[in-house]
């Protein structure tokens, strides 16, 4: 079983705090501040440019993307880290399209990230020649893969409500219609198990910097399956994804296998982060943590549900179509859910009426969880959100 | 005068290293370790998810790129900050060709640096249609541009031989022409004075890891000119490029002017580490620092034209073809700079001949010039860089 107690112990955790938002920015692992600070002062300051050999920098995005892999069903060489999550959508779709040149359409749904969306949509209109991004509604999608489709580009668990998808089966529907897959990872990876190597998907793209705790702004992984990863040609062809990124040749070649996806120089203390953030993993079984994400929520929805009627459940019931976190519609939920930051408990607000909660065992303990339940429903109960500065709206929710 | 004892004083350099590398990458600034670790233990760890505003991260990459502007001559809110060089080069360029939808070629040099070409080559075989990349010799840039170029892109200092391109001149020659620039200031910001307004420049871009000190992997800039930026539609249409990217709408709608270049989550802790190294910056006179530059570099070719008749320089001897380096031929030239690092002199190589040395007023005096220079001569006229060990190559030179 795994040590939930001693993952915890892993984490900085603010005193008075409950940390509902591991789904947006994972905490601060103690290894990672250690990490970093030994990044700057022994190997940038002391090694200087020998660092990219020496400190092993130049091996980070390999080498990291394999701890990555772990977590995700990936085998070692399949994954490697860089950029932002948009750019390895956008790579993962140029590379996708590409192998199916016959087909035009890249199909995603209305709950994807718009991000996502807004990359496809600006990939197609570079591509020109009639290529188009199709979006319908979730519940929609397995429905709508036919013959049309080029790609198919799922998140597979909802950023508002939770809401996740049977991968397995849009991927085998979609490889019986000739189609790729493209599945974003964000709210999957380190908060489910994730196998896309079991699953057969072709591309799979996330962030490090929620569920993994790699710290803001941390960067995106990318994993080709072995069968297309020396077939794709990068549209995003940077020295680092060259075969031999020091001969300086002046036409690009495509690098091995997966290290073709990488672009430029790697951000080299957000990886020292990153790397120090998976040791927390090492000792965690992805089922036990399932078990233990399920059993948090089940908590929190009945805690809640049974104390609060005007608080209405977003996230599917039943477990198999959960992601995890949880998610409560109200129309004044942006205001509630400042009332509750200010004591202490921190979720966040999605527009127009979502309040989410992030569930994340490596942290959060069943007490955590009642406590904040019932925290959210003394606020409901006493009105006491409805104040004029928790109606103020900051930049950024 | 600009107090260059004063800014030595704030780097963090290793005993006994004379560092003549900073064209590659720029040694540690005091003032970076401790607001990283401050970013981190202050900031990440206790603000958690609420960094976002109340420590400024989300407003970092414009606030970091005015004072990057600072030294460009780019007016507050013409510079962001993010991803890498090579993604910065395609969006650059992208936004470019759209704007000159009539013509099908972008014309840059061999002397350029790879990833430019190869991401230029990546987004012509994306848009097809006969976009072409061509290019030809430095010294015949400025014959080549007539009206079939819809880009000239150009990267100012030679990253091999400090060679440097007259751009007022080629800006002039390519609006002439009815072409559009995308000025390459890899080798340019903090090395020598640079004036993108004043030119007339319509991109301009750049890393932050050479001469600006923000430390490995951190993050690049891109300047675009205001009469241009309310235009562009950018091809890596990312959410925090979007006019609101928390209304989390289905559809990508341009921010405004620059803010529309963001692509994805930036990456905090680089940018922390970046905005402490630009505060080293807050006293110096660019005109001072390029004199500077050049009596150090100056002084380093007479020392070794006088007592190493065996190496050729391949850095122009006229000022005004300069960068902020200094680069010399030999054939064995690989070993030789293994030996000389082995005694403390970092420069680096860069294949297949070439000995390049970065002259960076910030922190090296011009005592520090002469003892590399002798040092260099001594292993020549001694013979013992010709040793086994120096001639293994490592992985990245």
């Amino acid at each position: 079983m795994t040590d939930f107690a001693a993952t915890r112990a892993m984490f900085d955790l603010p005193k008075g705090v409950i940390y509902l938002d591991g789904n947006s920015l994972g905490p601060l692992p103690h290894a990672a501040k250690e990490r970093v600070a030994r990044a700057i002062a022994d190997e940038w300051g002391q090694m200087l440019i020998t660092g990219w050999n020496k400190a092993g920098w130049m091996d980070l995005p390999a080498r990291v993307g394999d701890r990555v892999g772990r977590l995700i069903g990936a085998a070692p060489g399949t994954v490697v880290m860089g950029d932002t999550l948009s750019i390895k959508v956008y790579q993962a779709l140029a590379s996708a399209l590409e192998l199916r040149p016959d087909r035009r359409v890249i199909l995603s749904d209305t709950g994807n990230f718009p991000s996502d969306l807004y990359m496809a949509e600006g990939l197609c209109r570079t591509l020109g020649s009639d290529y188009a991004l199709k979006t319908v509604a979730p519940e929609a999608v397995e429905d709508a893969i036919d013959d049309s489709v080029a790609v198919l580009m799922i998140t597979e668990v909802d950023y508002r409500t939770g809401r996740k998808h049977d991968m397995a089966r849009l991927i085998a529907k979609a490889h019986a219609a000739g189609a790729l897959v493209v599945w974003d990872l964000a709210h999957s990876a380190g908060a489910i198990p994730v196998d896309v190597a079991g699953n057969d998907t072709d591309f799979a793209v996330g962030c490090s910097y929620k569920y993994l705790n790699s710290g803001p702004g941390g960067p995106a992984f990318i994993y080709v399956a072995p069968r297309l990863a020396d077939q794709v040609r990068p549209a995003l062809s940077g020295w680092l994804g060259h075969e031999s990124p020091f001969a300086f040749d002046l036409d690009y070649r495509p690098g091995a296998g997966i290290e073709r996806m990488r672009v430029g120089t790697p951000p080299v203390l957000q990886l020292a982060a990153l790397d120090a953030a998976l040791d927390v993993w090492e000792g965690v079984d992805m089922n036990d943590l399932r078990s233990r994400s399920l059993e948090l929520q089940d908590r929190f929805i009945a805690v809640v549900e049974a104390a609060c009627p005007a608080l209405t459940l977003a996230t599917p019931r039943a477990h198999a179509q959960r992601g995890s976190q949880v998610s409560f519609r109200h129309s004044q939920g942006y205001a509630i859910m400042q009332a509750l930051i200010a004591e202490g408990v921190i979720g966040d607000f999605r527009a127009p009426d979502i309040l989410r909660f992030g569930f994340t065992p490596l942290y959060l303990s069943p007490e955590d969880v009642t406590q904040a339940a019932e925290t959210l429903c003394d606020i409901m109960a006493t009105g006491r959100w409805d104040r004029p500065e928790f109606h103020a709206r900051a930049k950024v929710t």
